[in-house]
């Protein structure tokens, strides 16, 4: 067979094995998931040493040092997978759940049900752990999932996919609801997107060039984690404690992620005495700013902030400023330039405050709190796949909730048409 | 301007003020639209006059007799338009609607609120009516709309357009929130196509043409009502009145639409009694059959049924007819050949009606009723924009509440990220 043509047998046996998932109860599913962790325990040894292949053959081709930290597991990830996977089987599934029903004149009975979206594509690079991650979370949502990791990982996956088939076996389940493309060759990723037909939506996980790719070509819907340009507005009003300490949370604590702030807008009559605080804040923390021309007469040292640092997610410890006019003024800087993830506006004043919740276009807009509480574990999902910045299906965090979807089941006693 | 640069412009001018109608009360939008009734009623004349330009123009170049009365816009049809305005006025938009809402242990508000999509492009074709019905749902639904009507109704959608502005305008709301791609040149579908940038979900209204041409080229979203290729299931244990009495509504009532039956599944053991009486009831509505082998040893002078067959969605006065050993089979057949729109079984077994209603794929699943339901006017939707045969976001009738997504509000004191 060809490649496209073992790609499309993987994609068929995925999607209708996945159909069977639909029969099982939770319980028997929760039972696998229990068996799987074991199975990652008990092969504590063999998995490190296989992983250690992935290590060895990354250092040889000089991987970056961060990409092999990602790629590395320890007794300490290994038990992080382990409890993934207890705090994934502690999870309601959503699977069945009514959401709505109401009864028609005629007297059929309608009920709007969650149901499994179907099979699902998750492509990611590097951390091998979304091998299990992933595959959990489809499995308690009762969808198939097509795995395609990144090749440097490969033989850390292949290992973990054999736990999760033998899981799966163990109790019975069609083990072909889970697949790994084993496969190394790039247009592996390619074909797998054009296959609409057996994969019902694709989760792309990895940087900004794996999204782009995966959105240019997919044939299937994407629920996509883009990037995050967080802005946080301190309005006139603002408490000047409360804008020092979730700006400083928003951009210190952990500068590498999505939710992390990356433009502060600042109201004119606040920003003289705001920003000369702020900078000694930012200095302590090693934080390098940028600011407008306006920004620039109260903070003279920083450098000038171009038209692309407002485009810019820098994912580093670096911030662009800029002094408004307006809460108009803030509200249209960020929904020009904001990738619609999470926004946050420092105030004491209600109208603004909920202007700021209304108008703003974002999965996740704040008051007075910081846009790191942007997550899946923190908003109580106990686990997630991703967040995603599209504006339908799943917005923000994407749990299990967000891997279902719904269909009308209808129950008549012969009702026609007239 | 270049056709590109016109499409982009208006694209731009649409979602800008899109973001106007967020600052709207419902009050507001309800009395443009009974402007806009008014606005119709009052140039009913002129409608039909200029619809009348339409109307030779496609004479002239010989379109179909069935395309020419699409396009036709009568005194009944301009009634039509009307009521559908004043049915929209009468439903609750569910802008701001609160679908979730739960408090974190630190303290934080998060509430889950629905929120419109955006901008939205419609493509249709022929059918003016689609202009103001469109128009008016993407209003309700507080969404900027950028209309792409086929060239053949060029001149009524111009008029129609000037009205939904004018409306507009008399109650100082932007009206560029309604635009309309005044071109001929096909083009400019494909440049609207990849404006993901300012449009958030696009909604193709027309034959398959369309739909793949738009599902292949469109790089946003796309709310797609593609073919409906409905089964009906003749369970062993079917009640054989009620089996007669629905199938034939669901062939016959309106063969035409998508929710109408195309393939007939009946079991073995009730095949014989069933399809002779059944064969008598279709030969009395004209319909042509074609059958599986095994159907052709009961009903000898029909047609074999052809494997293009299971794939086809007549729209006409035909239909196909497989005996299926089991449940399993028939379920199995949907899920191959069907187009996940609307599944029916007749059955008097619980667990046979339960299993169906579980394990079939399909925006709407029947038990004991007619195919024919789906529908958001029958549904209670008040109007529907279409029947999407998408996985996710919106399945199955698309009303108001599917034209909006969700956004998380959180308000909090000064919470950071620990």
């Amino acid at each position: 067979m060809s490649l496209k043509e073992r790609i499309e047998q993987l994609a068929h046996n995925t999607k209708t094995a996945s159909q069977s998932l639909a029969k099982l109860t939770e319980d028997r599913i929760n039972a696998a998931l229990e068996k799987l962790a074991e199975l990652i325990d008990k092969n504590r040894h063999k998995i490190k040493e296989i992983n250690e292949i992935d290590i060895k053959n990354a250092k040889k081709i000089n991987l970056k040092a961060s990409l092999i930290d990602r790629l590395l597991l320890n007794d300490k990830r290994i038990d992080g997978m382990i409890e993934a996977v207890e705090t994934v089987i502690k999870l309601k599934s959503p699977v069945g759940k009514v959401i709505d029903g109401w009864r028609l004149e005629n007297g059929l009975n309608i009920e709007r049900v969650k149901v499994p979206i179907g099979c699902l594509g998750i492509i990611y690079e590097s951390r091998p752990n979304v091998t299990v991650d992933a595959s959990i979370l489809c499995l308690k949502s009762s969808n198939g999932a097509i795995l395609k990791g990144g090749k440097e990982a490969i033989n850390s996956n292949r290992l973990l996919v054999g736990l999760i088939k033998e899981a799966l076996s163990s109790h019975n389940i069609n083990e072909n609801v889970v697949n790994f493309i084993d496969e190394t060759d790039r247009d592996a990723v390619l074909y797998m997107l054009k296959l609409d037909k057996y994969i019902d939506a694709i989760v792309p996980r990895g940087g900004e060039g794996l999204i782009r790719f995966v959105s240019e070509n997919a044939t299937m819907p994407v629920i996509k984690h883009d990037k995050g340009l967080c802005h946080g507005y301190v309005d006139e009003s603002a408490d000047l404690e409360k804008a020092l300490s979730i700006t400083y949370n928003a951009k210190v604590q952990r500068p590498g992620v999505c939710n992390a702030l990356e433009t502060l807008l600042v109201h004119k009559n606040i920003a003289q005495e705001f920003l000369v605080k702020f900078k000694e804040l930012m200095d302590s923390a090693g934080v390098e700013l940028r600011g407008c021309s306006e920004t620039l007469k109260i903070l003279p040292d920083i450098k000038l902030a171009e038209e692309d640092d407002w485009h810019t997610e820098y994912l580093d410890l670096i911030l662009s400023i800029k002094i408004v006019d307006s809460i108009d003024e803030a509200i249209e800087h960020i929904n020009r330039y904001g990738s619609h993830h999470s926004e946050t506006i420092i105030t004491e004043n209600h109208t603004n405050a909920e202007r700021f919740l209304d108008e703003v276009d974002a999965a996740c807009v704040y008051v007075n709190a910081s846009t790191r509480f942007t997550d899946g574990g923190v908003f109580g999902f106990g686990a997630e796949i991703g967040i995603s910045t599209n504006k339908l299906h799943a917005r923000g965090p994407v749990g299990l909730d967000e891997l279902t979807t719904y269909k009308y089941k209808i129950r008549g006693n012969g009702q026609i048409r007239e």
